[in-house]
């Protein structure tokens, strides 16, 4: 189960009871407090950003709570096979594997290997995937930090709304701290939900955008390097220990029957 | 439609109905509060950058209502088809394709191409061109995140300036909740006016401006790629390999007819 | 006329009218607020950096009021006019030349040109030049910047003096509104001059001396460029090529009688 | 004894002391502010990473109260030691000294050079290994990073639910300063809670995890550079001239009889 | 005299007039106000860094005092000397000044040159001592930077506690304007004392630590220069050429008899 869940789960909790413990959820639900903070983070959202990119951004959101899976030694090891056959056999004995395989990165590179492109154009290419794919990606990544910003503005602006208009209204009926009170409590409420908005869901997911993609890249940053090691056709041992190097020393597993430290 | 039109749209709704449900929009309506929170924002403004850069950024406003179109694929079909009529024919065919484009990277690169000027020059003149285009870009953007910065600044001040008054104003009229409220609300006007301002429009432009930066670098990167590997008289199948890279994997054509992934 | 000019003026005159709206201007002047709030910010400034790049600051300042000029393309045609003559005489024959030319880095290139150094050593030495005079014109903009921290901060803290005594002297004279509020008022005019001081003029300032160092540092890519270009003896079309690219299209000139595109 | 436990322990005392000072310990003992400052910091700490990299962030702090040993000369010595023995009789000679490093940098460089992989593989494989080494270790840093920020949040919000919670009573029983001072004192306290954490603990943890982090990559940029001066079988003198070079003056030491300047 | 010298003092008298207008010294001299702030920035500190750094930071403060001296023409003076007589005699000759020079980069260089070791060799060595030299000067501004974000922290922790215990008493003394201004009055003096200590004595401390590193380090890349070019032999004018670059042309001396621009 991904961490995620846990995280959201506890923080709803805690915060209902802290409500809860404090006498009353109802002050706390205000749909015009949500309306201005909620509706105007979005908004400024929509002005900032093109279209299909806020979009997108839903679709993204869905992979916060896959589990997350370590498949670095899966790849690893995938590597080390396929670097093993091109060695016994040749560089284009590989076709058959090309099929079976869905990662992008090693299917593009690959069958650029059994091409016979020379290295530095496969290089070129997959570094121009994988940078371009970085930027991608952390455009989701920065449309959450930027809705983190807004949201606390916003939260405050409507606070600034009820305080200018209860201040107002002091001249007419008077200001007694019976009346002041309460309309106090519903100006702050939008305060309330704009930092509860950054900071248990704006801003963690814009962590967890960040972290996910950083994942990805040591991946690729992997695979980029084993697929060319692939081609100059080296000792897969030499494949594994140059591999292996990217991984912290828990993860790392002796692929082959290796000696010494890994 | 822009998605900054309906941003702007959805936050001024949102904004008018929520000042109405506080009972009053004219205490929000205060042309005193909006000449020192908009007009000093404007006054820092011009001291901060030569006068030609500040009038060019409202040439520059416009095109953030422009719709979004999505080029990139345009203009790979473009570089693919010039790169196959250079093969075919040869470099020299491809003067009569000059006058048709109206893109000036190629427009300026093809020229230099045909004109058998050496690869290295051609890159130097388009990067330094895009180096440069870059860095006027962002100039608009950074003139709004300025404008960002400086807009709630001024709204304090104005609010101290306000508060400063009344406070003053104590000791002869003596200080009653009745004639402190109204006052202290007008006083906080330029705190709203100025929140406002930044995270409805200055922030949001500075956004948006930031992404169509990014947007147009990527085809620029894309198109210089593109100019070199014509001349290189490339197979088009590896030009459009990696012209494809740069784009998200939904989004690459299969231009010409090509087996394997794209 | 230089927009800092205007910018100033307006935003003076725009202060002077909201001050007074607010009824009255002498509440709004107090020597002791500017002197904590100036005082305080130009001692943290003394401490800060070493005497002489600050007593600099104040020659820079006039700099700000220049008229900005845009000499760009009279540089461009002197590079264009040496360049030619270089290919058509000598690049001897550039050492009459020499003797008119103001600007340092021209003519310490040009001087290195004559004299036959190799073109990395030019390179070298002209880079060196105009790396460290950014660092110098950086300097500038960096003790604005430290000021415009400074400023609130002092500004805070004299309000922080001022509410302390206010409070101290609370259960000597009593508390009544009438004699809080005018004491409250002189406490903020300290933090009202903290936020003006930062926001009509240090932060600005900087902001301009930034603005102004990136267009010398333009024009001195400009000139290191054509420099290497003239020794290189290239054809004065390419140098008129490889020189526009740094430029804005609006701004490039045709300087010879090219065709195509600029 | 490392410096952080003075620290903490100096810092506990202060604060106690502080707080006794102002009348009483039992206003700043509680639950519910605890639970909603630092239980909200974890929640959204768990959506923010995945949840092995938290997990280990415990794992971590222990180290935190290691003391400070400074051990670049001893390895400076040992590489030292290697490279006259390697030139002395030959790199394979080494052999048996792998078996008594424990560090994994030399040990995986060691074997390599014995081995007779080429430098620049070695170098490669080494350098991977410690960018991805200095990578997995500022994870820590970043969290603890991440987690001063959510904490005085957190801090902010408690106390938003505590005012709007007695605010929303006034209505009720009325609003003496009597009823309300207690209940804003108790809504205070976790922003103090949220401070605390921060500063005295999150913030120095992150600080000090950085400089930990920073001296271990000083000393693999010494031992890498001495592996591989150990390949070239460079004079040892110039070996330990070249690894003083990372050291500050005062903890040089002259491993060998060199004459002249350490 | 050092200009900080200058601004402490300025700074020192300055709060001392505006404490003494406000009526009175006494209550901002608070025993327990000090140790918090001061003693929570220590103990936070403490915790942040090693203990030797800590105390180094100590030895490095008495440098902010020292007078500013402009050493640059001083040392081209010195190289050009060398590179004269290196040029008329031979770089052994070089030997007997080696023990005159106190500069440990010319000294560590200039015996490099004599033993003959290749300019790769020299450069790295070189670039290696100064670059963690500047790591090393930087931890003492860093240490600086970090005091100036806790000391204002804890100096609203102060202000929390004094709140937290006046408001709480408030339910059993009552509250009167006359006994809650006093110590409100208290409480905020440690948010004063946080403002003071950072804005007078951390913050620029730590932009003088910059500074003064900054200008070490011109000189250092002005000597390394200088000893490469020296080992190469170059024509001293040359040299002096290369060296003036990195100088402001105001500080530029004519060290040779040379014709044209410095």
């Amino acid at each position: 189960m991904s961490s995620s869940i846990i995280g959201i789960f506890f923080g709803a909790v805690l915060m209902f009871i802290s409500i809860f413990n404090q006498g009353g959820i109802k002050i706390f639900l205000n749909l015009d407090a949500l309306m201005i903070t909620l509706g105007g983070t979005i908004a400024a959202t929509f002005i900032s950003y093109p279209l299909p990119r806020v979009i997108k951004v839903f679709t993204v959101i869905k992979n916060i709570f896959k589990s997350e899976k370590n498949e670095y030694n899966r790849y690893i090891a995938i590597i080390i096979a396929l670097a093993l056959k091109a060695r016994q056999n040749s560089i284009l004995s590989l076709e058959n594997d090309l099929r079976k395989i869905k990662n992008r990165i090693i299917k593009v590179g690959l069958q650029m290997v059994i091409d016979g492109s020379p290295p530095d154009i496969i290089r070129d290419v997959l570094e121009t995937e994988i940078d371009y794919m970085r930027i991608r990606h952390s455009e989701g990544e920065q449309i959450f930090r930027t809705m983190g910003k807004f949201s606390p503005a916003f939260g405050m602006i409507g606070t600034l709304i009820g305080l200018i208009a209860m201040l107002r209204s002091m001249a007419d009926i008077g200001a007694t701290a019976e009346s002041m009170g309460p309309a106090m409590a519903v100006a702050l409420v939008t305060t309330f939900y704009g930092a509860m908005l950054t900071n248990l869901i704006f801003y963690p997911i814009a962590e967890k955008l960040k972290s996910m993609t950083d994942s990805e890249m040591l991946l690729n940053a992997i695979l980029i390097e084993g697929i060319l090691l692939i081609q100059q056709g080296l000792n897969p041992r030499i494949v594994e220990k140059k591999l292996n190097a990217y991984l912290p020393p828990h993860l790392r597993k002796g692929h082959m029957s290796t000696r010494g430290v890994r």
